[in-house]
Formats: C-alpha cells, structure tokens, sequence
C-alpha cells in the first residue's frame, strides 16, 4: 500500500534531484538537508571560476556583494515576504541577538523580554545575554501560560515557531493578534518552519523573525542564517553590530558609520560566499518546489507514520500534536531509552535524531521521503523495541553531538 | 635580473600549489587569497562525501564540532599563541563586538574606547555601535597622538596592527608596554597581519585579537574569523552573544546558559561548515611554509617593487614606510587619478585594488609571486602614466565593490 502511496505521489520524482545514501532512510533532513545535486555542480563552479579564475573581481561580476540581498528576497518568497524584507546574514544566533537589542532599544518603557521555558537552547541563552546588558528580566513561561504573560511592559517576546523537540506550532496570527493588543512586537524564529511548512508573515501580521537554512531548505551544514524586518519597522531600528556590510556605502571607506537605509543595516562581516553559493542552491530549488503540495505530502506522511507506530510501536509516545495545523514536518516520540534506540536504527540504516532527555525525532521531508521509507523505518523501530536490541552494550556510548 | 632572482628563490615551487589565472598578475592576495589546489580536492570531499554520504554523522564522524577549536589552535600557530587561546568563529566584525563588550564589561569606571582614526571601517563602526550601547565614548585620535591617548579611563584599545590602505604596523610589543602603564587592554585586529608578518602575540604580551583567513591565509573569499583570548584572561570575559556553541555543554539542551569553561565560550551559532573546511585548507598550507622565509622574500619584493616605482614611476607617491619593521605584505601608492589608472592596469591583466581616496594598493604574496611578476607589474603602470591611458572614459565608471 505504501508502494502504490508512493507510486502516486506527485513529488515523487524530486528525490532524483538529490543525493541520498544508498541503504539508508534519511529522516533527518529537519537537522542537516542532504545536498541537492545542483549545489555539487553550483560549488565546484564557484570554487573553480569564481574564487579560482575570477578571483577578486567575483564581488561584482558574480553578485557576491548583491548575495546577502538577493538570497534574502529569496527566501521573503518562501516566508511570504516583501522584496527588501529579509536579508541573509550571520547566524540565527547572531541575528536573534541583533533583532532583541534593536527591538528593545524602541522600548525604552519595557521591564523584561519574554520567551517560552523549554524553546531551543540558543533562543533562550541568547535572550539570557541580550537582557543581562539591556538591564533587562528575561521571563520564561510555559506555552500554556504565555499569553497571559504578553504585557504592555514585555520588550520583545521571542517565540520559536515550531518546537525543535516535540514538533509544536504556534498559531503564528493568533499570538501577533494577542500581543498588538498590548503593542507587543514578537521576534518569530524560524528554523523548523521555513522550507517545511506554510509561511504567510504578512498575512500573519508578523514583523520580525530569523531562520536557518540547513535544515528543509537543505542549504548546507551550518548554511547561513537570515532575518526579517517589515519595512515599516526598519527605519527605526539600529544593529547593535554595526558592520561595515550594513553601511550605507562600504566602500566609500569613511569613518562615520551611516546605516544603509534597508534591511542592509543588519549586515556585519563579509558574507562567507563559499556557503551563501550553497545556500542559494538550496533555496533555489525550493522556490521551483509546489509548497501547497509539498505541505499536503508532510501531512499525509506524517498520519501514515503515526497509524504506523500507533500499530506497530505501543511502547513509544507520540508527543507531537495530531492536527497539522498545531504542528511543524517532524514526527517526535518518547521512550526513556531513546538514546539506544536512535543508535541502533542508526545501525540498521534509519537516520534520526535523539533530543535529551527522552526523545526520537523523525524529520518528515516530502521532498526525499516516501511512503515506504515511512513503513520501512517503523518496521525497523518495532523489531529494536520487540527484541529489546538497544540493551546491547555498543548502543550506550555518546558522540559530542547528538 | 628578476628572472635570475625568480630561479634561485626557494619559495618558487609554492605557487605550483595554487590556482593561478592565465595571463594576469594578482596583487591582491591581500584582499581574497587565490585558491590552493588542496582546497578544490578538499571542497569536493567535503561537499560529496561528508556532506552528501555521510550526512549528520559528519558532526561526530568528520570531526565538524571541533572544527572551530581545531583550526583556531592551528592558526594559534601562526600567530603564536597556546592551543586553546584562538578559535574560529562568526566574522571580524563580529567578534571585534563580542570582544569589545566582554572587555569592557570588566572595566566598569571606564569612560572611553580609544581607536586611531582612519582606521578600517568595520572596526570604527562596530567600536561606535559597541560605545553607545555602554555609554562609552569612542574617542578616534591619529596615529601620532595614540600613545598619549592611553589613559586609566581607556576601557580599551582597538588597533589593527597592519593598516588596510598605508600598511603601515604599528609595534606591537611596544604598544603593549605603553598600555600596560595604565592597564589598558589592547584588541588587535590581525586581518592584514596573519599569514603575512611574523607575528608572536605571546611573546609581545598580547592578550586579544581578531583576524580573518580570507586574505593571505588563502581560506576562501569571506572565510571564517578567528579570534584570541589569553588563557589567563578568559574566566573573566562573557561573551554579550550567547549562543549555543558557546554553551558548556550544547547537546544537553538546558534551559540555563553556562559558558563554556575554555575559548568556546565565543562560539555563537553553527559554523558554516562549507567556509570551515575551505578555511581549514588554507591554514593547512600555511602551516607547511617556512614563514621566516616567507617574510624574508616579502621583504625583498617590496624592494624590489620600490626601487622599480621610484625609476619608472615617479608620478606615483609611495604611502608604505620603506622599513620592513614597520610594515604588512603590501605596497600602496597614492595618486589623484588612482581609480582609473587601477582599471587601467587590470585591463592590462595587473589585479591590485584601489582604496578610497587615492590609493593603489598590490599585495605582495610571497608564494604566488615572483620578481619578474613585479618587474612587469611596474612595467605596464609605467606604460599607463606615461600614454595616460587612465584618461579613456571607459575607465571612469564605478563598480558597487572597489
């Protein structure tokens, strides 16, 4: 059945534009993209003719200055953006701390920057620094609690869309809908979502967000990030890293820092052109993709994957949400041994992630995946759980990442 | 005679290491270093094999976490400092911020950070961003008046030790000394120094530093910074973006930041792997070359190239002290017509750069050059002055980058 699922399926034939690992299923796209064989051909061009032969006239005559810009409008597409609104620039990190400190700076009233208890470490340890120098509180409340805690004294308050851990998706119009009541400007991050799931910021009332692309865009390991500001908000805001990528003319080469008048002003360093040529690849290929259809496919996949473990692994937890529209494309489940079950479907070929303390996470990539990828993996999970294979021994040591 | 001087240099066979184009001169290796031969092998692995098969595992398999650390150690090298005291991360602009702040935060009756004027942009401008976020003053003085700037009051003292337009350096150990009468701390920004002079920051009593592989490092165009922390001085600085790379444990996925105990704590997000492994294969080859030498035929360049400009070129106003002590790896000049004459010569297959107002600047990359490369250099500039070739129109227009 899945085979005739999948010899239906309408994006079937876009697994052919990538490299995949023979005798692996791949349900890790959601942490690293696998690369797309355009951006082999796309990086020996940029390493050969355009750092090799080209060399430094490269920084016009091959856009490389216009990249960070250009790469960025992409990307406004894929998140329902205007041109000159997103920009690609440094690392979510980075870009995170850039949008708290210029956000807060408008607030001069504000008492306290407000995220959710449990968002991706870097979220909230950013936030943590970024409120320590403002003098400001950083209030992590649990999700259940967070829109009574959205306050006229809240600076900024930094929501990640959809969870990394358990899938969760906020209600991207409902949450800008309950913080203008209050004039609450909300800091979207976007790493789970962009490339996976329906993006409409504009529609949504958002203003701000940051994402990454190495995960469903599949722009590379540790691909450059980028960031969103609405127009009518750039005017007023200031990078705290005033680079001279965000000058208004880098190369008049002057003393004064004079901010560029768009979303420029959030440049730093030069852009690391190696990986934005790899990113762009990435993105690329996703504007080409039908995202309606690419959506339609993670649901399908996703409700065939849970009747599948409902059926075959009892032992596990589903602990992402069922309705498609309070989640993201990954599938998470708990077990108290997710760590040795992760590493003994690594050794039978499936490729997943273990989140601590207790989670198996399966990114659910339409592009790569099908339907009997699906049923092979749980296949495989409920003979490691049937045969309590992850008690061997090899199963328990931990890598640096995980 | 340069001929001559081309057989008998032992450096010779090092530019059979790297991509050169066909029919022109590069004298701007000091702006985007050409490309190793390794680093096209080095690429294609990284992108088809670890990228591409290998996938997720690579973080652990191929060793990608450490890369920061790995390569930071081994440009600590380079720059003579211990292992642990530099590590790669984000960009120059960047990490000048997190270093800025962090340092200033230990300086509390501080009321000051003290630059020379004319300094590179990016360090002017992210120094005035990082002031007014701490209510400091950015006090730019000339170069002349620098050692009387230095007071108890000075927070910090940013200074990039080759300049990027005279290449003018100043005298690190001395400045060293001076600053610490008054317990200044000094932030050396290397970008125009690593790869090109003999550098010992240990021995010269430097505890901070940033600096870019782009340039003479030949990591690839926008490559990864790095910067350097003393050991001594690393328990006592916070990062201002605390990202999860810099978390002492970022694979635990707490709530709560703690920093790492060593230089990670400079970490902010994921680096951008593609960049890394370029990078990685620059240093690699750096490593390998014997830099006394290497300094040694820079030198004798720049005399060859001087003599050479002051015979035939007289119209061109040398701007670089004649003393190898007191200069980086690159010769500039300075006339009124210095943009056209700069498009003049690359029409003519010689690649130098031009630098706002009137300054031609040739890098002198003692492994891709040789003296007859010069000889013709200076040859074809002549030719240009004398027929004042720079007059044709076609010379005048402006590109976004110059």
């Amino acid at each position: 059945m899945a085979q005739a699922r999948d010899r239906a399926d309408p994006l079937a034939h876009w697994r052919d534009r990538f490299e995949l690992p023979q005798g692996r299923i791949y349900l890790d796209g959601n942490s690293l993209g696998p690369l797309p064989l355009a951006t082999r051909v796309r990086m020996a061009e940029m390493v050969d003719v355009q750092w090799g032969h080209d060399l430094i006239a490269s920084w016009n005559d091959h856009g490389w200055i216009d990249a960070p810009r250009r790469i960025g409008d992409k990307i406004g597409q894929i998140i329902g953006v205007r041109p000159g609104e997103a920009i690609v620039a440094d690392s979510v990190s980075a870009n995170i701390y850039k949008l708290l400190l210029a956000i807060a700076e408008t607030r001069p009233k504000a008492t306290h920057i407000l995220t959710e208890a449990g968002n991706f470490p870097t979220d909230l340890h950013v936030a943590a620094g970024a409120a320590r120098l403002l003098g400001l509180e950083l209030r992590s409340v649990e999700r259940a609690a967070l829109t009574e805690a959205i306050v006229p004294e809240t600076a900024v308050l930094l929501l990640t869309h959809v969870h990394y851990r358990t899938g969760d998706r906020f209600d991207m119009a409902a949450f800008e809908g309950r913080a203008r009541q209050c004039d609450v400007p909300i800091l979207w991050d976007l790493s789970h979502s962009v490339g996976a799931v329906p993006l409409d910021l504009a529609g949504a009332g958002a203003r701000f967000a940051v994402g990454c692309g190495y995960k469903y865009c599949n722009g590379g390991p540790g691909a450059p990030a980028f960031l969103h500001v609405k127009q009518s908000e750039l005017a007023a805001l200031s990078s705290p890293i005033q680079g001279w990528m965000g000058h208004a003319a880098p190369f008049d080469f002057t003393d004064a820092y004079r901010p560029a008048p768009g979303i420029e002003r959030f440049l730093a360093g030069t852009p690391p052109m190696l990986a934005m040529a790899a990113l762009e690849s990435g993105i690329d290929l996703m504007l080409e993709v039908d995202r309606d259809a690419l959506w339609a496919k993670s649901v399908a996949l996703f409700d065939h994957m849970a009747e599948l473990m409902a059926a075959r692994c009892p032992q596990m937890t589903a602990i992402t949400p069922f309705d498609p529209e309070r989640r993201g494309s990954h599938a998470s489940f708990a077990h108290h041994q997710a760590w040795p079950i992760n590493r003994a479907l690594i050794d039978a070929g499936v490729i997943g992630d273990f989140r601590s303390p207790d989670v198996l996470r399966f990114g659910l990539t339409p592009l790569t995946l099908g339907f009997a990828d699906i049923w092979h993996a749980v296949d495989w999970l409920a003979r490691i759980l049937d045969e309590e294979r992850w008690r061997r021994p090899e199963y328990q040591a931990r890598g640096k990442v995980t």
